[in-house]
């Protein structure tokens, strides 16, 4: 952590400061220029609030220096992380398309959606949001999205909402838990999901940054589950043309910075159907790991979003283009 | 419901949108101009779904035209709401300022805070959110703020963090439910504190648009809740200065759009004690009803958000600037 | 134009409303339903100013229906622009990369940055910007960019800083003149060079919308300069671990509302060199007709903006990973 | 300037590091944690560009630790600077209101306005913005509003569109200079007008951050001319019920980090008359200076921006609100 005084703080605000260092056990590193004194703390710095330091008088500002994430971090585990899911990698050379309907409308959808995601040679089959549903019905559309995707053997994606439903996801064995943007920072769901041995795409919130996602990441590490698969979705900007913005950027920092797999959601993203192949490529020249696609048998008559839904022809249409695109990055789809 | 179709659609395409218009039982309305047919739907457009006719062929944009909140609003309800706790108003011509620690730390931070909160002829005490503790200590913190503040007779805020917590906040009788920024958009939770008889607090997302948070008001009182007190308490930017900038602008907007009472968080907007009373100044002067304040016997001692908490002496300097100005707005504090 | 009433207004407020849509020579259209009256505007809004209507009592709010940008839209000149610069066609089939150092420092830096912009077999060399010159030194940089130019007969690309300098580009025959962003609306800049026969390569301002950028554009074509080209380089967002966020989204949205090409600058964007490639790929993934980059023969002791300049090695391996790229999108380097 | 190594970085890229410095004529202070090496650079960094470091490898990231403002600092000049302008001072206990119309539309309107503005009892006059007008016509409306404004002796305010134009200011002896939000970071212009004589309002560009906002002063006052104004009037955001977020929280840090005045615009803030009063409080409460407000004698005939224009009625009405609140902060109006 440093400490960084004001212009003209006084010898005994440095000295508080000094002493206040002391007294968590921890030591100081002054460095006095001509018009500033840094004061470095050093050692384990990971339980010092720094907003406790802030407040003194003379300090003009605080900033850690060591990042809050580890067990995510790339810096202690160089080599990237692959997932594994009823032989499916997430985060090998192979991009993963996990797609799905946004919404369990009836049993029918569910299965034509299915009969889609499978024609495609989709290896993942998602639902898009339970957020869709009251939560009374979650068990239903739960029970309608593994019914269809058996007939398929696709392992299922689904969004775990509410952390009272986690048993209910166990019981149906949900392949692949998803946090939803909203609950990204909902710590209660965070330690839940960490203490137990599935798979989980963390969805960014739409406002958060990347440090905070990757700090949301690691408080599910810290109980045990590392396997944590990010996805980005877009971030909410002045930009009223569509939904969010895709951060394409935020790959390639998550990609230096973490050994996870990333995955990203285009659909949600723009919001649009017409944007999702543009927007896929982007993801995946990126770097992405795999994409998560809205789905519908007929998206006119779509209950929920039916504007960023895919037809199923749209969707055999855009993996044909996305496949060349995967091999001349050396990766297969 | 306003359906721009694209330039040089067809005559079919237009067709097949009025088509689908019938099917949903309600009767279009044509505009040809020079160069541009608009469609528009009369009728109940309130269950109509936009996006079903945005991916029709040929259009290139719908708009709602009808506000989708109607109990919040002040069109049907010309005259401010005033909500009533314990003989305390909010939302009539006195401001109310509701003060507390962010954590529950010990009974003695709690009972020296409740005294600075009375001290300061404060009429609520709050806790400043449960998201500081873990699942299992907010039954805990909840009795150490209500043993506090019964020693004044002061009714109590809490952040409700979960729905699972809902009959312990019943149980402790808690005055005003406060749900948080992460909870603004948790459709159960808005659902479950609709049916019950308390005010809540309802605190803008840090990126949520003014329209989607009057939405999740308008979420909780088709219940049969009217109680709700908007909290703006910053949004997020590019501005790197403070947390997150307080939008005066929006407490603007909500008075002319809804008749329920407005209250501004600048502790939690700024992240900076120093600026809570030009915030708070701010706030009361752009027409808010009362704000919520971190305060802290000790605040260089705070277990967390040290920065933004005031001590009982600045809470006292600041309210006293605050009286005149107050009476010169024609309220009183 | 579509004008939608407040509920409750009174008859006599919507008849000031037709009265004045009636001295403005329009007609209006009227359409009243069972909660709301919406009037639209027929016959040629284009001068009707929708603030003089917004202002009026009983008006809840104006919105515009017509596009305001005409000449660059696709609605009306339905197939791609291709742009030609002496042989070298931007808009076509083939991806232009567009590459040079941020200042120009000296001739032999120049010339060092023209060699390799040559072997990697680019085909335009830029500036990056003269902001980093003074007024006074914008003269001498632009001699030390044409001559390192013409060794390798690579036609050039300079930002205009401002109108006065605009006889200095005409003299140096400047083969297309770029907008910087801050120009993005400085109309009389735009005026300009609306009015000369150069392709104009015109940055988004980082934080202007979609909208604002092609109203630009068409300023530009208004005076009958319709060589435009869009150059994506980043919006402001809240994130801040990187510069500006590159919006691919754009590029999807610049495709179907414009015929004319769409490049984008990841050096600038990102401002990081690292970030470079991924960025560049997800730029031509999601349809960019080429890329600007930042290069320099030492960038470690590049004057300014080092962090974002590629190594001459590291532009031929980025180029080296593009070009199976573009092959895979249908397209070539 | 304090540089941080990446976890694991080696001795010889350390030592790199301490070479670049030392190369600099500067001296290293190394700071060496269990998991992290911290190089801090003493002496003066004003001249070091810190990307030239960040793209060594080995280095996480580098952080300036000085400011790079220093005339315009509060720290260097505890005690704030009151400008005069014809015995109207900005930045002492009174507080300014400076009024006019957006643009020049004719001599009566001008005059109307001039009288509105004089009736208010407000000491000064702008006009809002030359944008409004084609740069052949500046200096027309310049006269219209040096003639309108003379009837009242009022000082008057206006726009520097381009720096073509400061003959003609200087010419017509324009009291105040206003900096449009375009040319924030025009540095060509702000230079120039650093070597005048007259004060500057500097209005902060819509998504300029503090820190660059203060840069900008400071290259100003470089020059040499130390009377400079700020001028906030909103930052964009994913906001859309209002034009711009009026940022009061800039207003309590710039009043921390600058001696010099600030001001508020309202009216092209919020982009709407009827939330100017509202906003014009909020500013004043959070400690401006003085507010720039649109007025025009008929708004609803306004030829641009009627929709933020306040009538002279509203106008008294609303400094008759100021007044007291003025007061009750210990000021005057």
């Amino acid at each position: 952590m440093i400490i960084v005084m004001k212009y003209g703080a006084s010898e005994a605000q440095i000295q508080s400061v000094v002493n206040k260092i002391h007294q968590s056990g921890l030591k100081e590193h002054l460095s006095r220029g001509a018009e500033l004194t840094i004061i470095g703390v050093i050692g384990d710095e990971e339980h010092l609030e720094p907003s406790r330091f802030a407040i003194l008088p003379g300090v003009e500002r605080v900033n850690r220096v060591a990042k809050q994430y580890k067990i995510v971090s790339r810096s202690t585990h160089p080599s990237g992380t692959i997932i594994k899911v009823r032989g499916v990698e997430i985060g090998g050379p192979q991009i993963q398309v996990i797609a799905g309907s946004y919404a369990a409308e009836s049993a029918q959808q569910m299965d034509l959606t299915a009969d889609a995601v499978a024609a495609a040679s989709c290896r993942l089959m998602r639902s898009g949001s339970f957020g869709a549903h009251p939560a009374a019905q979650h068990r239903e559309a739960l029970g309608l999205l593994r019914n269809a995707a058996a007939r398929h053997q696709l392992p299922i994606v689904a969004e775990l909402p509410d952390v009272r439903m986690l048993d209910t996801f166990m019981e149906f064995d949900v392949e692949i838990i998803q946090i939803g943007e909203r609950n990204m920072q909902n710590m209660d769901l965070l330690r839940e999901v960490g203490r137990i041995n599935k798979p989980i795409i963390l969805k960014r919130g739409v406002s958060a940054t990347i440090v905070e996602w990757l700090m949301a990441a690691e408080s599910i590490a810290a109980g045990g589950n590392h396997n944590i698969i990010f996805c980005e979705h877009g971030i909410r900007t002045f930009e009223t043309a569509y939904r969010n913005v895709l951060d394409v950027s935020a790959i390639a920092v998550l990609k230096q910075e973490t050994h996870l797999p990333v995955v990203v959601d285009p659909s949600d993203a723009g919001g649009k159907s017409w944007m999702v192949p543009a927007l896929a490529q982007a993801a995946i020249a990126a770097g992405a790991d795999g994409v998560l696609l809205d789905v519908h048998p007929n998206p006119s008559e779509a209950r929920y979003a039916a504007d960023q839904a895919l037809s199923p022809q749209a969707l055999l249409d855009m993996l044909a283009a996305l496949k060349p695109l995967a091999v001349a990055l050396g990766r297969s789809l």
